[in-house]
């Protein structure tokens, strides 16, 4: 299948360029000026934005199954007395029907590609593949009761049904809080023997500091480099409670930082120094977190909170840029979670893509869409969303495997037996 | 005209009530379970939202003009280096395209009354009139070399011009820093004289607060309550910096304060005590502020923040609830300014009302309509504004006076223009 989109206005290398993308099958294969081609579809563009999708670098996808539920209280109680719970009694085909929504979601507000992280692992591979998203999944999260010997053949079984391609392994360690230093040992170990990466939450509350200063007598990425985790690529969610030193050492390691401005806040966790990692030259990427602590997919509102809070705190609104942001919720969560060939529109890149309408109000007069995109827009602006050539999304239609009135009903009818 | 709304999830008085709602001309005369009645035209909500439209409590309308321009620098180079320049710029037919621009940008996010501070008064009055969207509107702002008595004579005039209904006055002092003791001292005698309220921007940044303690020695409040200010019925915008005892004088004098969270974030300026305010009794209102430093007039994105900084920053989930945030967005706005009879869904109350589309997927599932309102709603998601019982905005067409496309097209010319 061919594509032929023209009168673009083209967000490249974080520039804007007027013209003309073409795909083929899964890749772009032509970016610039206006082009004669032969195409199954031509697409006028009129004007609007194209852009690579967005890279939602840490979600709990299927915990759209808990918006709403137990607003306005802190991390641990809002964890331990309300989201576990509820949690346990989800069934596979529950977290299929959650995953399908948050999909539906993210496409329609334009991402393309997702880090999860999440239990019921079959339900979730089934989910992504039928629906054509690209992610990446962290397993196991937390080892219930497994020794080393299950968890790496429970690990070895998953990470077989996995294609590689458009959905991609990580070892997911939920956090130094729920894992012990032997388990979090065995995924080390098992990351390295397989060379996959590995994700964590990571210093996302003043408690988890306090609590690992007290029991290991070091702070959070102190504890993970002594244990050989940074030792790995590494992706680290959160990151809100960091000195100087603690980024100083992620910097050494590569480690890749993922903030989820909207869910510290919500939470009432803090703000994360992102000033001070972008200095010190950490890659930084962007993630919704889960709906129950944020309470949408939607990757706008991070851009701009990631864009202005570090401003306020800091009080200096120089410190950050529109066109770093846009590269944070692309190209950087492309990098981070393995995704080559993702997160810009480039030729030879595959087809993750998405319009965006400037034709309303809050776009005009229109002086400068990259301020635009990250200060005006909203993920309602999105028209298309396009995945390794598939569209997914288009006004107002859904192309995920499932109909939207069917997620809706299913995901309604959970929610009234599980609370 | 006489309307009936059935089947709607109505906010009213804090709770969710499902039903019916009846508007008779300008007042909405039903509000309540299910009823027969014979009217004009009867509206199917569907289950969705019906709620009082969002007072936006500061906004510089016709700043859509220079949307996206001067981005990530500090409030003061952005004002008097690029802001100031460029406005010197505008004419009074500039104004009413860029105000038109702002009324579209609000009806369509659910805004149905906002306080107006900029000059060029009759392109003003005409686009607001023309729309019929509710305005209280800030005279003079600054002096620019009138004298008392020709200060006397102009406000005078303009006041004679508003309606009084739906769009009010106000005496509106740009700031501290903009105007002499003498110019405040005349405004607060005119407001006096005249009985009318009065408004400012207010410890806004450190700067300010640090220039008028140098100045003044005092802090902004008390300089204000030394010349009289606070005498009045009073609305100070962004009261970012405020210490316990400022609070405490504010409550005293049962001040009307506005937050603009989105604004001060971008510019650099800080968080504002919400909390701090909320617990003194303070009648908290939001606004927008301007598109220059924002870059959207979007209540919901303002919702968010109102609902989470202040968690952020004191560490504290359970400090403001979703509730709270609500009424801040309406009842207590249309209290500020003086638009009696607005900001509720109740009997005998202005139609000011919208509805709000949940039949989207970051709105499912349907766990808690108000923490959606807070946390999940975008403005996109209001289908239908109207304001005093007349419809400005219904399912992409808007009913303001001028034609949308004219509306972006003239913006356009004129940024070309100026910029």
């Amino acid at each position: 299948m061919k594509y032929h989109f023209y009168n673009a206005n083209i967000l490249s290398e974080g520039k804007i360029l007027h013209g003309d993308v073409v795909v083929e099958d899964e890749k772009i294969i032509y970016v610039g000026k206006d082009i004669a081609v032969k195409a199954d579809r031509e697409i006028d563009v009129k004007g609007n934005v194209l852009m690579a999708g967005f890279v939602n670098a840490h979600v709990h996808t299927p915990m759209t199954l808990l918006r709403g539920v137990a607003d306005d209280m802190e991390l641990y109680s809002w964890l331990y007395d309300n989201i576990f719970p509820a949690e346990q009694k989800l069934t596979p085909e529950d977290v299929y029907w959650g995953e399908m929504l948050g999909i539906a979601e993210q496409v329609r507000a334009g991402i393309t590609a997702f880090d999860e992280n999440y239990f019921h692992f079959d339900a979730i591979i089934d989910a992504v593949k039928k629906s054509g998203i690209r992610c990446r999944l962290g397993l196991p999260g937390n080892f219930n009761s497994k020794s080393a010997k299950e968890m790496n053949e429970f690990l070895d079984l998953y990470i077989s049904k996995l294609d590689n391609k458009l959905i991609k392994p990580a070892i997911y360690a939920h956090s130094i809080y729920t894992l012990t230093e032997e388990e979090l040992s065995i995924l080390v170990d098992y990351s390295a023997k397989h060379k996959l990466p590995v994700c964590m939450h990571l210093a996302e509350t003043l408690k988890e500091v306090g609590d690992c200063t007290v029991k290991n007598e070091c702070t959070p990425p102190e504890y993970l480099e002594k244990l050989g985790f940074l030792d790995r690529p590494s992706t680290l969610y959160h990151c809100v409670h960091l000195d100087k030193d603690d980024i100083k050492i992620l910097a050494d390691y590569n480690a890749n930082v993922v903030t989820c401005p909207s869910s510290n806040l919500k939470l009432g966790s803090g703000i994360a120094p992102i000033y001070s990692m972008k200095e010190h030259g950490l890659n930084i990427c962007i993630g919704t977190d889960g709906t129950a602590s944020n309470n949408s997919l939607d990757m706008f509102k991070e851009m701009f909170l990631v864009a202005t809070l570090n401003k306020a705190t800091l009080y200096d609104a120089s410190i950050i840029s529109a066109n770093e942001v846009l590269d944070m919720a692309t190209k950087n969560g492309a990098l981070a979670l393995g995704f080559e060939g993702c997160g810009d529109i480039i030729e030879g890149n595959y087809a993750d893509l998405i319009l965006i309408d400037l034709n309303k109000p809050h776009h005009q007069p229109l002086n400068n869409i990259i301020s635009n995109l990250v200060y005006s827009a909203k993920s309602s602006d999105v028209y298309f969303t396009m995945v390794n050539g598939k569209i997914l999304y288009e006004d107002g239609k859904f192309n995920i495997g499932e109909d939207i009135e069917k997620i809706y009903e299913n995901c309604q009818k959970i929610t009234k037996r599980i609370l």
